[in-house]
């Protein structure tokens, strides 16, 4: 995972907060708990517990995975995507195809 | 997550190796690959990184998820449903509609 | 399928201009095309193909399915959230929380 | 669509039944009600109805496609892979691995 890059915001200017700032803890939160159900599924396979029930944990991981998406979503569209439509019209075109790609890639397409 | 629940096997009987015993270390290194993933999504969320950039690894780090799903229903299905099949045609049934109860949850049915 | 209810506009009132008129015939290209895929499958379980082929065209018209709901979130963000949130920010919330119904429901959450 | 191929069984020989042979009235009925939910929202998009209203009869036919799917996977391993697992051993590699490929495509891996 290349997670060094540094950081930049909607207009390729030094960072501002992101979208998500006012949620932040909770991602956080949520992060945590699915870090600590990959463990569990880790722990689940070195037992050698029953295919199924390893797979249905695994959904589950992947479900709450996708829940945090979907906050990250949220406020990504109504905080970056909005202000920029709002307060820099130019720039609103590259975000409308920055989160089609994001959609995309989410949708598994 | 319950992951307490007393190991069973296929018939209810005292647990065997599972499926994917021959795989195992393969599941595992995978596993712990993503439990970085997680860990690095959870440190640019605390480090304010750009919201798409965040969801970009989230959509990665799900489909890692998926991978190792598609991992363990293999092996499922070549040790777990043809031995019972060929074996144990009794409970052969219950291991179908397991195994379809389980692919409904992973396509999100 | 209910399709019957009357239709309405962002804020409840009478119609206007859907956010994806600008691509109205290119979605209508697509869902015909659509249309005919189900058509072939339901030929392909006719003649007793084998089922893997079936299945292959299956996850080729959900695929498809997806690309028109890819289009029309970009079209509905460009066009109908942007426009509340721009000049009628009282209804905005509405738009936002409608968004991530439909977008929870895409990701099958 | 590619649907012209000529038909083959698990090993390449003159065609059989397919696994889904007990269901075959039931899968043309609901793909037959699928093909009416794509007509149908051919017929909302013509009658330009509000964008999320369209994404949400999107996503039911969607998951009736997926249910449809789900049904023939069923199938397919009941009969297919068991039968070749069980009367013809040195095919059921290639039936493992046509199914996890089959997988892998629907779970869009």
């Amino acid at each position: 995972m290349t997670t060094a890059a540094t950081p930049r915001d909607a207009h390729g200017q030094p960072p501002q907060a992101p979208g998500y700032t006012g949620h932040k803890a909770d991602h956080l939160d949520r992060l945590n708990k699915i870090e600590g159900q990959i463990r569990g599924i880790s722990r689940m396979v070195t037992d050698d517990r029953y295919c199924i029930d390893v797979l249905t944990q695994i959904t589950a991981a992947t479900r709450a995975l996708q829940e945090v998406a979907l906050g990250l979503l949220d406020d990504h569209v109504r905080v970056c995507v909005t202000d920029t439509a709002r307060t820099d019209p130019t720039h609103a075109e590259e975000k409308y195809t920055e989160l089609n790609e994001t959609l995309r890639r989410a949708l598994r397409l």
